[in-house]
């Protein structure tokens, strides 16, 4: 299907119409009886209110509706979609130690970790709701289909985030792409892609083969999605979305450039590499004291208010009770950024993407006899054209 | 009924062993086809697997067998409340800095906040699976009814923890003995007492009157419990579950004992108390640098290496870059405890809890014609009588 601007329209208009029908059913789910509660509703809405493609809603009612389901049932389900994944996102941040969410300080930066996990904790609660609200309008054996495969979407997400935050712990840099499609299919994909397709089709009364074939179209699009949102991270066209440009260097994040790097790059390359991206970020943990003192140190010696050997016996009492901190330098995450260019590994990764796409487009094509001519069946090509104009 | 070593032995018996069947449900339930996330199982063990009452299993089991309902029945739901409790509190472990959780370090001590917090996701998401498999068990309707009960359950729990976290941050301590009645009944009752109970009945397949009924007694139970557990952590008498003593002053927790003495308190031991509760408690944030450099600066100017002038701008600069934070000290908080004990309010906590078991004990008297004779009926009054133990 040709990116024309009338399909990039398309999209937009749809995404937009969909993101704004689940955040009103989001509202509609806060109790209004709960004054004494006020506070932990509002901070519920924060990240759903903020600005989203919404991608998720999108995918569940355009796969609800090109199956000839309606809009109705698949609401509830893309309404509980959309507050888990805001929910992840809130431990997520903590968990990565984010700064930045949607261009906006992350809750537990406004609002302290305590409170954030709280949040989440109850976003994920509330999510079963429209689950259960669900059953008078899609009948019991679809409900419970749907509760079926949300319970196992958060099994893998949360394996998914495990092995992630395993790696991060051991400092595991050797890993083959086949590792980070793990990760990134449990972690990502399960609830963004695969979830809101199966959702979807059982909201529309589809039988599993039906459903499985959808689902496999939706991991392959969500692999490519992530891999090229990886890249845009480095290539610093991040769009309108507020993440930090090359935030995922800073952080560490395995993605498939530096993974390809990390195998292709000389032993001094990435023995060097691997001492960076072990180092902590700036600002996450306090700044060593002792740095800060140093200077007046200096000067106080210069002047003759210290004498040389007391100056060594405080930086020695300094270094012990804050042993140096090195964290990441500019120059260093250029240094990595060079070296993922260098070994091609950018180039790889939008070559992956595109495999990964094409496969999509396979899967897609091969539910075509029984997709319903209709502008949710057009969506779910320009979304296939939406990822592939971004690994151009 | 009378406190007599046979019952006190009946509950043990009877407590063990619900534990150990739900701690075998709990291990049944973690998949075997994971190995690429053991460690994130073993660690999702390590909470369930550490000595604990076994109260919530107990009281869904007995509840369910009393109104003749199967083991079986109770025995999914009965775990997936045990896996629910045990990631609450993980979470509620880090929100509350709290160091010591049965007797050993908390999880996010021994693997850091963001392991913690996954771990408690993926409990989140495993403990929907033993109600949805239930449903082969007890039928669609009761499993549906269960999955309501615990939705509800878990947004009440969130809502009791938003409600303390906030007079956290807002520093409130002048609350009313509703308030604390409140946030306990959402933050713990709903999930410790009336859920178990809720969950059994309804398994043994009783309407909404009886379960009702029922839910008043565990509540009224749950709420003179939670007082109780609240004089004895200050009284010392912690018995064998290894929550540190007086921990709560030193957390700064709102319990009826605290709110009391702040409402008899004089205005000015009241601001003193007010203050101290507002310190945070030793060891929580990284110790104020300047107090260890001082005794050295002294040391150096006794000694002719620093002159006092120099001392005085290292002294500036050490408190600018880290302003000194008053923790609480051990005098401050047997300051508050001389406090609650003249102003007799562990006299008027206990009273409270004896009125709230009585109110329990009416309740469950009101149920006696339809709870069959029977060792659950019987451990059902014991845990009444095992409550007014420790009230004494």
């Amino acid at each position: 299907m040709p990116d024309t601007p009338s399909a990039s329209g398309l999209l937009t208009g749809y995404l937009d119409e969909c993101r704004a029908l689940v955040v009103e059913e989001i509202r509609r789910l806060v109790p209004a009886d709960r004054p004494h509660a006020a506070f932990l509703y509002e901070l519920m809405l924060e990240y759903p209110l903020r600005e989203a493609k919404g991608l998720r809603p999108a995918l569940c009612i355009a796969t609800c509706r090109a199956l000839g389901g309606t809009l109705e049932a698949a609401l509830r389900p893309a309404a509980a979609l959309e507050l888990y994944h805001n929910a992840f996102l809130i431990h997520d941040d903590i968990e990565d130690e984010s700064h930045l969410r949607r261009g906006r300080p992350t809750l537990h930066h406004l609002h302290g970790v305590p409170v954030a996990i709280n949040v989440g904790d109850a976003m994920l609660a509330l999510s079963l709701q429209p689950l259960l609200d669900n059953i008078g309008f899609i009948g019991l054996g679809p409900s419970l289909r749907i509760l079926q495969v949300v319970a196992h979407m958060a099994r893998e997400s949360s394996e998914g985030q495990a092995l992630e935050l395993e790696w991060i712990r051991r400092g595991v840099w050797a890993l083959e792409d086949e590792d980070y499609v793990r990760m990134v299919e449990q972690k990502t994909c399960w609830y963004s892609f695969i979830t809101p397709v199966k959702v979807g089709a059982i909201a529309a009364r589809q039988d599993e083969r039906r459903t499985g074939m959808l689902a496999e179209f939706a991991r392959c699009l969500g692999i490519a999605f992530q891999i090229q949102d990886d890249v845009l991270n480095l290539s610093g066209d991040v769009g309108a979305y507020g993440k930090e440009i090359g935030g995922d260097l800073w952080e560490g994040k395995r993605t498939l450039m530096l993974l390809h790097m990390m195998r292709h790059a000389t032993s001094e390359e990435r023995a060097e590499a691997g001492r960076i991206l072990s180092l902590p970020r700036p600002g996450v943990h306090p700044s060593a004291q002792g740095s800060a003192l140093e200077p007046l140190l200096e000067q106080l010696v210069t002047e003759g208010e210290l004498l040389p050997g007391g100056r060594e016996r405080l930086l020695r009492v300094l270094a012990a009770s804050h042993p140096p901190r090195e964290e990441k330098t500019p120059e260093q995450v250029r240094f990595l950024l060079g070296l993922i260019q260098r070994h091609g590994s950018l180039d790889y990764a939008r070559q992956k993407a595109r495999e990964w796409l094409r496969r999509a487009e396979e899967s897609l094509t091969a539910c075509e006899g029984w997709l319903l001519p209709s502008e949710h069946r057009t969506l779910l090509h320009t979304l296939l054209s939406y990822v592939l104009q971004r690994v151009k």
